[in-house]
């Protein structure tokens, strides 16, 4: 497969398109039974595979074929949508990519055990590599594997914390959100044979990226225009959720905004708590202070982009996909 | 290492040992935090280590050292403590080896989460293996993993059922128990470089043993003498749980004592049905056709095992654990 020049959105169709293909092969195959149809719901709900994606692409870059790196895309993509099966139960979420969760649709126990099949076919998909890949690919995956349970447990632990720090949230989505990016990147350049130095590179481009990502995600669930964001705008402050702006709001000049934010913490008229609790995270800055911090990190991923030594068309893909988190408003 | 002849307690305490040296050494490396808290205490609960032991026994048995056979038998022991801490969860259980299961002691995200960290944890320690081992124990270890899962999904789904076939329970308790100590010991003929032949013998040997340990189990907790037999003689009874026995008795005889069992469903004065329980079992013979399959089982594991070209101080060794399986009261 070539890179479609300057058509990013080409690009991602294509990478969407043949990842489908596997994807649905790989469900297609599981056995018709009450273990594996959660799994396969799972898999086919609408998504939008940054991760594989991700690692296609930069092993591509990197001069190894699609297929070389297709037995990681897999894994990692499925080791994903595992995390999202826990993490649903444990967040008591309804809804997942706007569908019933698998607790919900089936029940907590049948989450529990098609969850743990789920990791186990993640693994049972990333042996499908190339023997000279298996030792390099398993170490890093499964290093990503536990700090992304450490960056639940962290989130986990925030709910019931009134002293959560700034320095602590963006090491929990680091956690949670940002190493399993990085890692497809690195399995990239894994793919590609590359030394140390650039799998180094490949790890930062992907974290910083998905640091960004997330911060964009926090600032669009505030500030963003419901008629584009497909979630429901606000939803992080009826939650009283702890993200970068609330924290940074609560942090701001001495914490004078802080006591404002308690006191609409709870149930409220959702609309005027919306619309206040938004003054209020203005009044203190936040909202510029994410927006500096998601240019900090677009910066340092794409620093690290341009010491990758990767091919000008992966170079350009990368580059408008950072173009899209810093300027997506969906 | 070597085998102390005749001596079978002794090797199994210099197992025992062993492993408890290599699995404190793990749990100790872990970080001091909630995540990671749980698992230190589900792997120091008291156990046999059958499994681990099988696989060191199986190794060293076929000429490989224990060393060699160590992070397969670590990843396999960590794995099987990850399904009971899961299992409890889901069987809604207080109890585990006598101390309070870990969803009770934390909470049931706790067990989801710690759960999760210790499947991945189980790669990590397999990963450890020699090079040339890791790609066919992954093939091994991934498919028996997900045999596990599929064996307590028909458990699960079996509660809710009232037309189990006894072909069906045998099924669930291979899939559930046995898979995993017949992946134990061919594992141990893997790290022993043997042939397929050798490998399928020293599976069969394992399944069967298996079989046979756990008929040995529903058998005990119904006829077994309360001052030796661990668990509480009669709990399966008071479950009204689906064993070999019950099933037996439901299809023994054209179906004549089913009713009689049906009658002692639910809630009962737990003396008067344990009693009238196991009169109906030996009414319908069962508890003798539990006695033969056993001894089938035992057998046929006997059969493997002669067949098994590994030193005899291992043969004796085996022999005798399977002489225990097939007399043992607690």
């Amino acid at each position: 497969m070539k890179f479609v020049k300057d058509n990013v959105d080409q690009q991602i169709a294509h990478y969407q398109h043949i990842l489908a293909e596997r994807i649905n092969a790989y469900t297609a195959a599981n056995p018709n039974s009450a273990l594996y149809a959660p799994i396969g719901y799972m898999m086919e709900l609408k998504a939008k595979r940054w991760r594989p994606m991700f690692l296609l692409a930069c092993a591509e870059g990197y001069g190894a074929s699609a297929e070389r790196a297709m037995p990681a895309a897999l894994a990692i993509e499925v080791f994903h949508n595992f995390t999202l099966m826990h993490d649903d139960i444990m967040d008591n979420a309804p809804l997942r990519r706007g569908q019933q969760t698998v607790h919900e649709k089936w029940s907590t126990n049948t989450a529990i055990l098609s969850g743990d099949a789920m990791i186990v076919q993640a693994y049972q998909l990333l042996a499908d590599v190339d023997n000279d890949l298996l030792a390099p690919l398993m170490l890093l995956f499964n290093s990503t594997a536990l700090e992304v349970c450490e960056g639940q447990q962290m989130d986990m632990d925030f709910e019931s914390r009134q002293d959560v720090h700034i320095d602590e949230y963006m090491e929990m989505i680091r956690l949670k959100t940002s190493v399993l990016l990085a890692a497809a990147v690195q399995m990239g350049a894994i793919c590609g044979n590359k030394s140390e130095e650039q799998q180094r590179l490949a790890y930062a481009f992907g974290e910083h990226f998905g640091l960004a990502f997330q911060l964009r995600d926090d600032y669009l669930d505030v500030f963003g225009n419901p008629n584009d964001f497909g979630k429901q705008v606000g939803g992080d402050i009826l939650a009283d959720k702890k993200t970068f702006i609330y924290l940074h709001t609560c942090e701001a000049d001495g914490g004078v905004h802080k006591n404002g934010l308690l006191q609409w913490h709870g149930t409220h008229d959702p609309e005027a708590k919306i619309t206040s609790v938004k003054e209020i995270f203005r009044a203190s800055g936040a909202d510029d202070a994410c927006l500096k911090e998601i240019a900090i990190h677009s910066q340092a991923a794409s620093e690290a982009l341009g010491r990758m030594e990767i091919a000008p068309e992966a170079k350009i893909f990368f580059t408008a996909l950072l173009d899209i988190v810093q300027t997506r408003t969906v």
